[in-house]
């Protein structure tokens, strides 16, 4: 027994599930309609592959017999053969038939999910829906947890997150928010976002936005972009990073803030280690983690108004005549408008993390037992108008937005929010760590900026827990002060506040 | 043991089977260049995965105890059966590690190949090409031959071909080749191509060739088409049909006959009964017969003056203007120009054979080991010389020119000069079966042709040996008269003769 022979099961574990990520790119950006079923059995196919090459006797033998060995191991390997033995320890819990079951649903209500989004008819998801939280409700009791069966799921996107660290933050986070848009609202200060509502080309919008991420650091060499209905990124080597994204010709942000905020992920990914491909921990450390890259670049650059001093005259350049009329001030005001609004994806910075705690109390209470996929378009309806005072008038813009629960993805929504709270501690890190940081971005010279992140943040991959990560990075825990800090201080600017 | 317990066999290698397909599909349209060493180590282990798959104690049991459950099979089944035990035979010589050793070779050589042809430079894809023939070279001694090794290759495209069988039709047909030429050269008659040599936008030239691929019947949705270095074709599943075409602005052909071609193994592929999905029988029944499609829609149709009496309109208004002093019949006469060239994708149907028989001669003698790798650029350009008359100013133009050895698919070509041959041989059946098939083309109708392919052709997939379906649809065995008769009459069309 010894390092090299896990390191042979790794790079087939590595193998077999980058093959799965490219059939999964490849159905929502290319696969013509007809091909939806073949690939669901192509994916059911590798994914019991993957299951059984990660839960053969030989790798039992070699985590078994972990304490003989791991002594010969360098530290980076001692690190990554832990990563190994924790995700081992979840997966070979789960038996190969729960497996190829959840792959072969996630693939058919993917399709399923497309379609009644276009139809805007939750009945035509509501099936396969089921059988997916059904599917995750086992998978939660076979796994195990101590208080609450939706931390077993959680602990998939972020290592030892709870129902009971999150529900603290969440509540400082939802007061902090609700004053923030109370004062708003008492401003005298209205801001409106026509102008992005002007008519943006697509071709120009894609083009626009390419440049944007290239200057920002993603690497080309080394990853692409695509189209596709929901903007995603996905990673089947350090080398080989995809992006997606979606135009909308009557909103900029669609396309351009859609794609910076995949860009975070794909830099992340690109940013790894290579001493890491083929192993257990070639991957980000956490979705949360994860999450503060792509919100870190989205959020705490894209929408500073040192990034439009920059950015504006090329934005005006990329659209000749569309935007003449409008102030580099006023454009950093539309971008930065706070309106609760139906979509997740394009709301504000502020009101978002409302969104989550919609579908984090949907989730919860579903994996509870305590609520039925039959009445998620009512009880999304009614959680909306409560936190959000708006109600979406159709299952389109209301509770079929998502992917998410299409493939699976329970338990995922919270690292939206994480992400924010820790792009908020690394921000106030980064600009202690690089005191002239605003200036430089205001110059366009994000190397440094994108450096910082390599070294401190995506070098070690996931050889790291999420929370070792913000401590040493930060050198405090969880907080939310930060991230209400910010987004008070950026209302100011925009709203006089 | 059963059937049953074989399909699932089947069922798993067919999955693994297009899961590389597709990571193929993605390294020749859309992977970034950076992606290619990753891409190797992936298909490496899809192929070594396959190779167990089929390797298996389990299958060797099976097919071991055939003799006792094949009793209780359907005829399909027997015939699926008899295909898989075939394939298996060949499969089992095979040892897992020369499999992935070509698997990885061929993605490397495939990257090499592109490089050296960018630069025209043969040395940079020559230790990654003696590589590949080094593994061949073993693989046929493996294998087993009766009289000569590459009779082993040649197997693998066309199941029982042998360089015996193919050397007195090879020679017929180069007989009747060089008869002809001399005609052409004596007429008095010549032609120009020079109108396919225009401007032809990039962007008219894909949306005209996919509107003609559709209207021949090649079905988008389950199929689509993208761009590639090289045009090729490849299957997921009879539900998922890729294409691939080029194009080149001031060559109306390359993309316009690449996809024509493209699109009958498409259609072929398409065609095969759904309900070989899955199993040992599900694709084309050999290289030989899959060309027979393509170029029997390339040549037979497409190359038609009944197809142009319907098409050419449409060309003149996709292109508008270019064509306006152009007469049909002048058009009719470029595309059938026949000049001997230097590029076998874009020479006539008449010289494409002299091509085909320089590259089976090469490959022949590199597979005997009477002839060194490092010597193609030399006898290639010697061979040119005295088969064709013309000599390649660099390697690019010359012997980098196909894909085909950087896959390592040594033993392909012949299979493309059977195809016109069988393309032939069924062009004559179909005209007894469907006396009023020309009629039918010029008027734009191709549903009875394509089901009349179907039904003849496709949809048996490879349940029958090639040599079977040949005799069952012509009633003879495989002969180059019709083809040569039929270039001859063409030839009379438009030189005169």
């Amino acid at each position: 027994m010894s390092y090299a022979q896990l390191q042979r099961v790794m790079r087939r574990s590595a193998d077999l599930a980058s093959a799965s990520s490219i059939l999964n790119w490849d159905q929502e950006t290319y696969m013509p309609e007809g091909g939806v079923a073949a690939r669901a059995e192509q994916l059911a196919t590798l994914s019991s592959l993957h299951h059984e090459t990660l839960t053969g006797s030989d790798v039992q033998l070699l985590v078994d017999s972990v304490g003989d060995w791991i002594a010969d191991c360098s530290e980076t390997e001692r690190r990554i053969v832990e990563k190994f033995v924790r995700d081992y320890t979840r997966t070979v819990k789960l038996p190969a038939d729960l497996v190829e079951d959840q792959a072969r649903t996630a693939a058919l209500a993917q399709d399923a999910w497309k379609r009644a989004r276009q139809a805007s008819d939750f009945s035509l998801f509501q099936p396969l829906l089921e059988r997916t939280v059904e599917l995750k409700r086992r998978e939660a009791d076979i796994v195990g947890y101590d208080s609450h069966p939706y931390d077993a799921l959680l602990d998939v996107f972020e290592p030892r997150m709870t129902v009971e660290t999150l529900t603290p933050v969440f509540e400082e986070l939802r007061e902090g928010t609700v004053a923030l848009l109370d004062d708003i609202s008492a401003a005298s200060n209205s801001v409106s976002d026509d102008v992005l509502h002007r008519h943006y080309p697509a071709n120009a919008q894609i083009a626009f936005a390419t440049d944007v991420v290239k200057a920002l650091g993603f690497d080309f060499t080394c990853g692409r972009v695509d189209l596709s209905a929901h903007p995603f990124c996905t990673t089947f080597d350090v080398t080989d990073v995809r992006l997606t994204t979606r135009i909308r010709e009557n909103d900029l942000r669609s396309c351009l803030f859609g794609l910076i905020h995949e860009a975070g992920h794909g830099m992340y990914e690109q940013g790894v280690n290579p001493r890491y491909s083929g192993t257990a921990a070639a991957q980000g450390a956490s979705m949360g983690i994860h999450e503060s890259q792509s919100l870190f670049w989205e959020n705490s650059i894209a929408r500073s108004p040192e990034f439009w001093s920059w950015c504006y005259p090329r934005l005006r350049a990329a659209f000749p005549g569309v935007l003449d009329d409008v102030s580099g001030h006023d454009f950093f005001k539309a971008i930065n408008r706070i309106v609760p609004s139906l979509n997740r994806v394009e709301s504000d910075e502020v009101t978002y993390n409302l969104h989550i705690i919609v579908r984090f109390e949907i989730e919860r209470d579903l994996i509870a037992g305590t609520m039925s996929v039959a009445d998620i378009p009512h009880v999304w309806n009614a959680k909306m108008k409560a936190l959000l005072g708006v109600v979406p008038p159709n299952d389109a813009e209301g509770c079929l937005q998502d992917v998410h629960w299409s493939f699976g993805g329970i338990g995922y929504f919270p690292s939206y929010t994480l992400g924010k709270l820790y792009a908020a501690m690394e921000w106030t890190a980064m600009q202690e760590a690089i005191p002239d940081v605003r200036h430089q971005v205001e110059r366009g010279e994000f190397t440094a900026i994108r450096e910082w992140l390599r070294t401190n943040i995506h070098d070690v991959g996931s050889s790291e827990l999420p929370a070792t990560i913000i401590t040493r990075v930060t050198g405090r825990s969880l907080t939310a002060a930060d991230f209400l800090a910010n987004i008070r201080r950026r209302a100011q600017l925009v709203y006089g506040i």
